[in-house]
């Protein structure tokens, strides 16, 4: 199964490769090169034991290669109480707590059914942490490449799996180094290194599918909207996939509308879809600004995301800083502590219509950059046995 | 169903509060009350859901009270790959990434059933993140009571769910304050304040018996042995509920083995299976010594949890310093990242007969406790293009 022929979506063109369809690329576009989609006809729905394993094949290997898996996938669903009544789908209930995970199962598995020893990630993030659980996990050396510091629970992970961790002065020599150690050493690239970006590697994308399939079992057809924090849109290309094959094998009448959700800063699809026609869209760069969202927003629209979007009918939303930071405050206030990037989604959702489930896709547990929540907290307040202390220290620190 | 009577295990006498058996207490020996174990007869166990709230009525509340559900339980296990073929049951997975969520969804879920609109938490842990969680979930104030300084993560856990966190200068002091916030302010005590402790809140307990559910739904009569980290034994006690609750409705052949697995610097349960007769071993107190594991180790053998190892043929194993911060090394390094006082269950798994399938609970997530990690992890080292370079980076930095 690992010689299905890639393909991309965009001209028709067989290719090979992670870098993406080179036609495209001449004609001003980074387009991903794409496997087939998976035939689901015959499976059935309800028994999906969930996780990008769950249905063998789904992620293509070879018949001799086993997956490579940490228990992912299988998030919850949790429904925000207000009335909106949005659901939130917790990505960081995954083992390294976010949704990277189910492209780290499928990456690392593929790199090791071709032979490869050593992986490389270039990532500062989410990515990172995960890549170097799952080499871990597979007994491949890891390799990730920053060119910024790392959030402390990010580092602390990557280093606890033994990965090593290098920075580099700027993204142009991070990934010059990267294409060198891909060509010249033979190590299996487990993110992207062509800018622009076409996309995550063709076969992990496959691993994200699994989010459609999870929340087609648990919602089926009451699914409206499904809002996804969007950079290089690889998790919303492989949810869109995912809802392509449960459509055509007949297990959901039809995909939900897939939203775009980015920091307004930077928000590359909003700007796309502003646009008038395809060939438009499909070039769109702006500036990039950071934001708190350290693991979203995007100076390019990627062409797979752009077609998620236009697939389903669905559109793009920007949320402004002070929004999504204050709504990181308000699901965490009902329990859910998600990463900024997710509260974009939880904010883009709130302003969809009311068109069925809609569900905010929570790519990563509020503890990736608890910096957001130590830099304003004041020292642990120390106290005696007096109760009217403690009271009083409540309606001071809580107004309540 | 609140209403059902409290009853001390070891006397039979029937009781209130959440003190434990004033009589035991008096004849020395702490002693938690407990709720009439659940009648399973008639449930099918392949289909059960997962968690606290999957079979209705397994965490006794009033007809007219909600759950209170983050989406925990249904934590995946793990197998770690070597000679020994241990298991581990990754509580990482969990909302606030620990076992604790299965506890505080019924204990906070119990307060509400009962009118209270504040609850209170003596933690420097995993359980107050949780407590402050679970409270935010269900709209309660919450504080959360300790005497020590809290792991970054654990801080900014607490505080982004809006919790208050209060410093006392020791342990007499915060359980003064929190008996008399519990008696004179009304506020729900999710955790123990009375010393010796005889346990947590018995209908918390009542949430953890959901870990044997699923693990007797997932590997059924295959199951060999089961190994806590053990403090204040209330996992221990919930556990050895639930599977006496299965072996009683004929739901599994028999319990397995449950062991405690302790830190060699205070293992209680080890010193007290060391003595002839209960008498003897439910008298156990030895001196607190601190650990690295620091969520475990106790001064004390806890009823509950000799009832659980005595009731089930078990035993308990002490594990040194050096020998679970390796452990969890080791296990991070297949990809799996734990807090320290799982690794010591890793580690006590390792040295039991392999007799039938041998189970480590990972209670919490490695992120928990980043400092063990980061404090001798070296600067970011930041190189140029040369792949020379990263291949001396990589020789220097990890061996290979
Ligand atoms: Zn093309
Ligand atoms: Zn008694």
């Amino acid at each position: 199964m690992t010689d299905q022929t890639l393909r991309c979506p965009r001209c028709g063109r067989d290719g090979t490769g992670t870098a993406g369809c080179p036609a495209c690329r001449a004609d001003g576009v980074a387009v991903n090169l794409e496997l087939p989609l998976a035939d689901l006809r015959g499976r059935d729905l309800a028994s999906y034991p969930g996780g990008p394993w769950g249905w063998p094949g789904t992620v293509p290997l070879p018949p001799d290669a086993d997956p490579v898996a940490l228990g992912e996938g299988n998030t919850p669903n949790v429904r925000l109480e207000d009335p909106a009544g949005v659901w939130v789908k917790n990505e960081g209930a995954n083992p390294t707590h976010t949704h990277k995970d189910r492209y780290m199962a499928a990456a690392v598995a593929t790199a090791r059914a071709g032979g490869s020893t050593t992986v490389i990630a270039a990532s500062s993030g989410n990515a990172g942490a995960s890549a170097a659980a799952y080499a871990a996990r597979a007994g491949l050396r890891c390799i990730v490449v920053t060119t910024s510091s790392l959030p402390p629970v990010i580092h602390a992970q990557i280093l606890a799996a033994g990965a090593v961790v290098v920075g580099f002065p700027d993204s142009v020599a991070r990934n010059n180094v990267m294409r060198r150690a891909v060509d010249e050493l033979g190590w299996f690239p487990l993110t992207n290194y062509v800018e622009p970006g076409a996309g995550g590697h063709p076969h992990a994308v496959e691993g994200l599918k699994s989010v459609a399939y999870e929340l087609a079992r648990d919602l089926g057809d009451s699914l409206g909207a499904v809002v996804v924090p969007t950079s290089r849109a690889d998790l919303l290309a492989g949810i869109g996939r995912g809802f392509k094959e449960l459509v055509a094998a007949g297990l959901l009448r039809a995909a939900p509308r897939l939203v775009a959700a980015e920091p307004s800063a930077s928000a590359a699809y909003v700007r796309a879809l502003a646009k008038t026609g395809r060939p438009a869209q499909e070039r769109t760069e702006i500036p990039y600004v950071s934001t708190a969202a350290f693991s979203i927003g995007s100076d390019v629209a990627n062409w797979q995301g752009l077609q998620a979007l236009w697939d389903s009918g669905g559109s793009a939303v920007a949320v402004d800083e002070a929004d999504f930071l204050a709504e990181q405050r308000g699901a965490a206030a009902q329990g859910l502590f998600l990463e900024a990037s997710s509260a974009v989604a939880v904010a883009a959702a709130r302003r969809l219509p009311a068109d069925g489930a809609v569900v905010a896709i929570g790519t990563a547990s509020g503890v990736k950059d608890i910096d957001l929540v130590l830099r304003d907290a004041p020292p642990l307040p120390v106290i005696g046995e007096s109760l009217t202390q403690l009271r009083e220290l409540l309606q001071r620190v809580s107004g309540r």
